[in-house]
């Protein structure tokens, strides 16, 4: 939590909804469980705000899945890779200026099985010529119970 | 098959890309099990657009799981409930001039596990002012083996 102290602008609003996620038989998901997969994977998301927010895009990028199928889609769009991924991202915010800084709200975390997750939230840019939208980040759960973004699709708001 | 023969019109441009996705110990996912889904799936998209392209809207919607939990994100925005989302798809193509001939390409799905799928691909819609765009499913297994999409994120190009 001392790092939400800190960075007193970072807008929580953050609204924790688990969906129960009905799983084989063999995998007996606990209500406990459920909550700290998505606790988890908000406290990622938080982190990456705040790497953003320090311009530090490469630290923004440990939250994904580095790896060639990495999947991205955004303005209609799919591209690949994260290598791609965090190019295209340097390209389109290549200043401190165009990064702006950046706030999450509204994050629900829906379990998809045991090993995989569905995040829902919304982002909001400061900046001179603000921009805001929402996304869907599909995340999966690696060797050392280590949770990565698998593909991300992301809109602005018209 | 006979479906596609019909509608010769319909571009298939499939891409059937099955991404194994490695589960619990207790489940044992063959690659057949795995492309059983993936062309399950597939068959459901297809059968929506037969459905888009009669102008028959409710049959579209059968495909989606009919729960004020269903969440369609698109314009940036994220909106609740299988009424809704078949309403706003009624209101935003109102006419068969403006529902076009849809056809879908490039579809992939990866199992997210027993019990889910995310399936990417591309939309396009042929009428006077045509569009197109990509979208991310998210599909989830029920009882009797039924898969109906709990998530839309669907994206207009740019």
């Amino acid at each position: 939590m001392s790092r939400l102290g800190k960075h007193s602008l970072f807008m929580l609003g953050l609204c924790l909804v688990f969906l129960p996620f009905s799983l084989s038989d063999s995998g007996a998901q606990t209500d406990d469980a459920i909550e700290r997969v998505g606790e988890k994977l908000i406290d990622i998301v938080q982190t990456q705000a705040v790497a953003w927010n320090e311009g530090d895009i490469d630290e923004f990028m440990t939250a994904y899945w580095n790896s060639e199928n990495l999947s991205f889609s955004s303005g209609g769009k799919t591209h690949r890779g994260w290598k791609t991924t965090r190019d295209r991202y340097k390209k389109n915010y290549p200043d401190a200026a165009t990064m702006g800084k950046l706030t999450f709200k509204d994050l629900e975390v829906q379990l998809l099985g045991e090993d995989a997750a569905l995040m829902l939230g919304r982002w909001h840019l400061k900046r001179e010529e603000p921009a805001q939208g929402n996304f869907s980040l599909i995340w999966r759960r690696f060797d050392d119970d280590k949770w990565l973004i698998i593909h991300d699709h992301s809109s602005s708001e018209d």
